[in-house]
């Protein structure tokens, strides 16, 4: 697999048929109901993360051979994520990906299971990364602190609080919520180049934070704008709750504004890239422009 | 902290003290419901997880400032898979250690989240052990094995997948089921030293398998015999569903002999450490003799 650059939706589209590929590779021979459970999480995930880890690998001239175990790692991470938040006791959601979620095709103790079992094989994948041991190291490391309290699972601990406050969250709250919850697994995919190779992550980080911004305001887009049949999960959900989101704090027209402005600033943080990021750019103004 | 070899009860309150407070420091600054309900469920474990991983250092020339972060992360480890196992979904039990069980303290969502974040913060700890690279490498890579869909989780899902199948399991398939629930991470604590210097794990590996399916059998003795109080969970509730245990398999007697025999192996095992090991052969020996 060569390092060359291509049109941004067969990027996609390959990173993720990759990722699903090295997941299913290491669940051969598993044919026990958590092992399958674990599989259907991961497939018809669009593959944004595991994109974003293989192009920054790239961008640093690390293979897709080698790059394809931190793809995988991050979508593996992600599914967990996705399995946990939806089950009854949390968002209590019935869809995902347009299919049943885990605990509706099962059962809630198989959803815990290969939600945990999911994370576990994350960080397996990402011992296979064939990089330098430190770089290697320091994915294992930044990977675990964006999944922990810190990170995705503090956001999410935060999104839960405010569903049962009585006080809607700020610009500033929601904005820190965000930046843990699917904010910090966006930034690690997007500092993995940088990580594996020991080079300076300043660009990459400011790229991420941004389009990880961007990413969560345009949900919040799609949950008022948005068909659920397009999406492939309920939608409509946290106007309905009374919840803060970016469109109720910003109002709709502003929220799409600030999006694509921050969309617009991730591009220009990859000037010391040149042309070479344009496949990253792509990335950027697709967040914006998707329809789920 | 010197390399010198202590009794084992002291060894032991040392390393479940040692443990805690590196999972203590690790949570510190954090005074949010799902870092509290953390380090609740680390607490007043025996710490014996930490104790095999920081003497299996110290077997191999590995100081306790280096060894803690194994330790710590191991407890970690061991804690999520106790707060999951013990949601309504699963194991549904109401007391751990004598004290409510988290979600029952708190709620499933902190139970879920809390557990999902003491697994990241396991990872987050290894990643802190200040060995050569690879054998950093070494210990997360069998760390994410064991706690995985091939391990520790595969287990437990056998097991549940037990409570609802018509024929009880084998005396084999039992067997194969506590590898994986308890026994994974009991081994890979036993085998933490050799894979910190990259050392034969042979002898430790041994001696760890053998342990492991001792203290379960143990577990299994102690579910007809403990009462909760000493205990510090229900009691007899295997018997009250019909499941089969050692005990059902086997007789109590004959699980009791089973039990001592393999004790006196896994002390048998450690042969190439000479005397050097008696703490391991003590810790052994605690194992089938404690009312807890």
């Amino acid at each position: 697999m060569a390092l060359t650059m291509v049109a941004f939706p067969q990027a996609l589209a390959r990173a993720g048929e990759l990722s699903q590929r090295v997941i299913a590779q290491a669940l051969a021979g598993q044919d026990d109901k958590i092992s399958q459970a674990m599989g259907y999480a991961v497939e018809g995930g669009k593959g944004l993360r595991a994109f974003l880890a293989l192009e920054s690998a790239r961008l640093h001239g690390i293979s897709a051979e080698v790059g394809q175990y931190p793809a995988a790692a991050i979508e593996a991470m992600h599914a967990y994520s996705l399995v946990h938040d939806d089950m009854p006791c949390m968002d209590d959601d019935d869809l995902r990906r347009g299919k049943p979620t885990v605990h509706r095709k099962w059962d809630e103790a198989t959803a815990v299971l290969a939600g945990d079992a999911l994370q576990s094989l994350s960080f397996e994948l990402l011992c296979l990364t064939d990089c330098a041991p430190q770089g290697r190291l320091a994915l294992i490391q930044g990977f675990a602190q964006a999944a922990g309290v810190r990170g995705m699972v503090g956001g999410q601990a935060m999104d839960m609080a405010a569903e049962t406050s009585d006080v809607p969250l700020t610009l500033e709250e929601i904005t820190r919520l965000q930046a843990g919850k699917t904010g910090a697994l966006i930034n690690w995919s997007c500092e993995a180049g940088p990580m594996m190779t020991g080079s300076d992550a300043s660009a990459m980080h400011q790229y991420g934070s941004r389009l990880g911004l961007a990413f969560q305001i345009w949900d919040d887009v799609l949950d008022v704008e948005g068909c659920a049949k397009a999406v492939g999960k309920a939608v409509g959900k946290d106007a309905g709750r009374g919840k803060a989101t970016f469109v109720s704090l910003l109002g709709l027209d502003e929220a799409k504004r600030r999006a694509s402005e921050l969309v617009e600033q991730a591009c220009d943080s990859l000037s010391v890239y040149h042309g070479d990021a344009d496949c990253l750019r792509e990335a950027a103004r697709f967040v914006i422009s998707r329809s789920n």
